[in-house]
């Protein structure tokens, strides 16, 4: 074993490496220790960063380095593994390490982690839990609901209880880091009354009752709203910590705001991915054949719309083979049709994300896109036209592709206002309304437009003349 | 004026009203009261539904009412309008009027609001501010860097204080809610060396030095650090500020999460409506021919790489003059392609901005979605290749869709990669690597294997035949 003062010497290489960035060689130099001491340079970092690092080594070595830390120090850096690593730890530890570990944890944090553990496994690790209650309470909840996010049993304060009493009720109690910066007021049936924040107990005098210092009206949830919704309010009204309520105003948890942080970034990550087809859990870090094989299943569900439309367009081989330009063409208004389709679609989804709009909003929403896909329309098609008048000589053709634009366009923002808005109206995800539906349809009807007035223009002999 | 009881009705009406979402209608029973009365509803609202309300007043009916407001209640509402209505106000104030609601803002707040008036009426309110000097400090940093939103001149406190006597400063200073869940700890130089946390100040033994209760190792950032960047620390680390210091370590100001938690969902929504090719502050209440003019914008900054799109496809005129039937199959092998490309554009734009990648992997990346391209490119190509042969029944045609499905795949997963790195290497938001670009390429090399395919093989007599 190196001598302290060596290790001491990898820990200051593998904090310069983390610096800079450079995990991999981070990991390098922890991977060549025994797992006692790489236990101990892990412990002397931010967790964080010690999850970063462990997520690098092999997966038995992982879990061996995870073993040797003590309960609350191995606590906080699981949590901050991602979830497949921390996975494959948790199935690698036997039952009673790792509910030490899960004991180390927030309540909430350590239902999150069972959660994503087989049945079996998570049972036999609850069942060696000291807080297995709170933990059994929580894993009732939705995972995504403030229900599943809160930190069950707060403690809360009487409103006759005087500054100086309750300080001094924190200091033998000391309660946890997280919940600890507003003091909940209850009344004698325990209905939440009023919040006192950590910052106005310590600025206020010593006898003053909190009764006289806490804020009524307070913003609260309840254990069934959405985790949308909690980040929604909490930084609406910049707020640290949402408290949850029953229905009779009885405090049963409290959701904070280091939880919804992170709730922000997944939902956004989530609209993004799927707003291009991509499952919400994909990762540039997954294994290639499982990206494979998610990607290719989005690619099969698309098929029957994409060969929908290949059939559409088929029906014009005629009008096509006659005019074999038409094609050209046809990139334009339905590559433009699409990014306008887009454009309304993202603008949509993502207003309805942040409480923007909703369905009450719908025909004003609706009127508005219409407006702007018609005067678009108009203006890009006249342009278009003309560009197809010069380049090809025809002001048949022109007309043609003009038209075809303009009513490409107003289908566009039709079809990506109602997609989401109708998923919305169902109780599905809007998000879910990808940019492919929204641009199969302006394929269609774009070639739809722009094949059949060229079809209907040839049969009068419209068209034939250049 | 209606007495005083007449006016809680009021009151309760317009909360009623707020609750179910109904904020024109509690709009209407505001601007129906004269502006000390309608000042005097909207002082007991939150500040945060107050400015929603005042967002559905006239223009000149929504200044009067705020310049009745009291300027502490004033200034929280200021903060909460939108950003074009708060524009509007501000301007319809007088200098004075204006200064008192900016006084009554935390520095960072007043400098953004004064940032959004044009210069003279900006100068005009700032030379009567009380806080004039904290606020031209601000205003000298970028907008979205850390030296922009701090809150500037924080107290700091000295290691050897006690407990007891940093809560009695405490209430004799009372600091500002937002600034004072942590208190910094320097040295005699002004170097921050420790942080306490407010829990950790009143959990601790009254006669405790702050020295032995601070947790070392302070998570900093300096004035110029990117407001993304400020975020990613203070989720990554679970904090709830973030103290910045300059190149001495002297602390010079905090950012506080309630700042970051907007710019999370603000930097989200950029990278949203970039990749679809919309401007970052588009909104669904935007004038029209606003929104319009924009969008109109992105559509003519499209039509290059579409008239190029269509020049190529019209290369292969005499190709599909014969072949009419190919054009459909072009919808399949370019929409697919482009379906596939902004698949791993937007994991790719995503990661960099999560900062779960960067340019250190750009060589891994490109090689995993080289090989998922690949290898959806094979099998889906082959199925679509199978549904040509039968459909049309040719076995050429059937190899010409799939060739040029493989090929688009692989171009697809080279390009989505590609270009987000490479705006990134050149220091420019990968965000704005929208799917138009890629599409157009996708577009372009999907029409050109194609049909250049099938020429080939025609030119050989080899797809003439069914």
């Amino acid at each position: 074993m190196p001598p302290v003062h060596e290790l001491d010497l990898i820990l200051d290489q593998v904090r310069a490496l983390l610096a800079q960035g450079q995990v991999e060689e981070a990991a390098d130099l922890i991977s060549a220790l025994r797992p006692t001491e790489a236990a101990d340079v892990v412990a002397a970092l931010h967790p964080a960063d010690g999850a970063d690092v462990l997520e690098e080594l092999d997966p038995a070595d992982r879990a061996e380095v995870v073993e040797e830390l003590e309960p609350g120090i191995g606590a906080d850096v699981l949590i901050e593994l991602d979830e497949d690593e921390r996975t494959d730890v948790a199935n690698r530890l036997d039952a009673e390490a790792l509910s030490e570990f899960l004991d180390e944890m927030a309540p909430d944090d350590a239902a999150d982690v069972l959660g994503e553990l087989d049945e079996t496994k998570a049972e036999a690790a609850l069942a060696e839990m000291d807080q297995e209650d709170e933990v059994r309470e929580l894993l009732e909840h939705e995972e995504d609901s403030a229900g599943g996010l809160m930190i069950p049993h707060v403690v809360a304060f009487r409103q006759s209880m005087t500054v100086q009493q309750t300080i001094e009720f924190l200091r033998r109690h000391k309660p946890d880091e997280e919940t600890s910066y507003y003091l909940f007021v209850t009344d004698d049936a325990d209905r939440l009354i009023g919040v006192v924040s950590l910052r106005q107990l310590v600025v206020a005098a010593p006898h003053v009752q909190l009764g006289a210092i806490m804020k009524p009206d307070v913003i609260t949830a309840d254990v069934g709203t959405d985790q949308e919704e909690c980040a929604r309010l909490l930084a609406r009204y910049d707020l640290l910590a949402l408290p949850i309520v029953d229905d009779d105003r009885k405090l049963v948890g409290v959701v904070t705001a280091d939880d919804l942080f992170d709730v922000v970034e997944e939902e956004a990550t989530e609209d993004i991915y799927h707003l291009a087809n991509l499952d919400a859990d994909e990762d540039v870090y997954d294994n290639v054949f499982r990206s494979s094989r998610r990607r290719l299943t989005w690619l099969f569900v698309n098929l029957p719309t994409a060969l929908f439309a290949a059939w559409v367009v088929s029906r014009f081989t005629n009008t096509i083979a006659a005019l074999a330009v038409l094609p050209s063409f046809a990139l334009i208004v339905n590559g433009q049709g699409g990014n306008a389709g887009i454009q309304t679609l993202t603008l949509i989804v993502r207003s309805l994300a942040l409480g923007e709009i909703t369905l009450r909003d719908s025909w004003r929403t609706l009127t508005r896109e219409f407006i702007i896909g018609g005067l678009n329309g108009m203006i890009f098609g006249v342009c278009v036209g003309v560009i197809g008048l010069v380049w090809q000589g025809s002001m048949m053709l022109g007309l043609v592709v003009g038209a075809a634009l303009l009513l490409n366009l107003i289908n566009a923002a039709i079809v990506g206002t109602l997609v989401p808005l109708g998923l919305r109206l169902c109780k599905v995800d809007p998000a879910l309304a990808s940019g492919v539906i929204v641009t199969t349809f302006t394929d269609v009807m774009g070639s739809v437009c722009l094949y059949g007035i060229a079809t209907i223009l040839l049969s009068y002999g419209f068209l034939g003349g250049w």
